[in-house]
């Protein structure tokens, strides 16, 4: 019997690991409002965004890392699942449960892939390289847009607050201001008609 | 009224119409077998394994082109719909349906980004490029993987046979031969299992 060759075995099995990223749903739902959207959905957007708006970056990012970034950011949730950015008392422990995924996952990989994603991941999350804030900040826009066209769907299903929107995006400006302005336009439009609690 | 500045607003409403592909549905059922994949779930499989396995590209590719080149090559089909690969009816026109989606999709967007992204998406269908090669591969290869992880599903469904399959993919090693073999070899098995047609 033939064994493919080993390293490609690994990026194979890997591929399908990610595919259960497709059953990982997040609290936003898609622009009509039918369902929710999961990671895989989610991290296509993002990608998109990345090659489309990198000319709004705060500071010259690396486009490809930036899109790979994005593409592999919440894979940890395979096995984390996914922590609602409003829900207190599952963010205590995220970041332990998303390490330990993130040491099985990424460890599906050959040693020198399975190390690269990881520190992407890691750069993504340690929140200080330019590209890790403009993924940020296309992360944090997407599900803006989405809720904006969805008449705020998600931020009524869990009554958000004015105050916890702006916490969460009191760093979004830092990956590119102009999206911020565009994002906080959003914000103020919803706040005003009640989606988002005063 | 603040107005935004037309070229975002251009780029986000762009954004917003790409979202629609989440609601295109592929033939292909998602690893666990549990429903069918979506166009946007299919481009993020692609993305994802463009940064993994460009290394097995016949010919060197610029990485970046070719995962932009596969987030964008079936956002036509938010018009045109997905004609299954083994729909001799629906390929008829295929193109012609494709060609009008694209004017009007591409067409949201500011000048010469509408302009990338349609050459972009001309160059994938051309098939001639070492990058529309290999993002070829990567889109025949894909399905055939999440076939073999449901046992042949799609395939059994639409009683698909080895003259399809093979037909379907006599370009696929132009792309890889590495990927190529890979893939021959689940075609092999699921002969074998009766999951393909002799």
């Amino acid at each position: 019997m033939y064994i493919p060759d080993e390293r490609l075995r690994k990026q194979m099995d890997f591929v399908m690991e990610t595919d259960k990223c497709k059953q990982v749903f997040r609290q936003t739902y898609i622009s009509d409002g039918s369902r929710k959207e999961n990671d895989a959905e989610h991290a296509f957007s993002l990608a998109l965004m990345c090659s489309l708006l990198s000319e709004y970056a705060e500071e010259p990012i690396d486009r490809l890392r930036t899109m790979e970034m994005v593409l592999i950011h919440d894979l940890v949730e395979i096995d984390a699942g996914d922590t609602y950015a409003y829900d207190a008392v599952g963010n205590q422990d995220k970041a332990e449960r998303e390490k330990i995924a993130a040491d099985r996952i990424f460890g599906l990989l050959p040693e020198d892939q399975g190390s690269y994603y990881r520190k992407l991941w890691e750069e993504f999350e340690a929140y200080e390289t330019p590209e890790a804030k403009f993924a940020h900040t296309l992360d944090n826009a997407q599900p803006v847009m989405l809720n904006d066209a969805t008449g705020g769907l998600a931020w009524r299903e869990h009554q958000v607050h004015k105050s916890q929107v702006y916490g969460r995006n009191k760093k979004t400006k830092e990956g590119s201001g102009k999206i911020w302005e565009f994002i906080d336009r959003i914000f103020k439009k919803n706040i005003e008609k009640g989606n988002i609690l005063e």
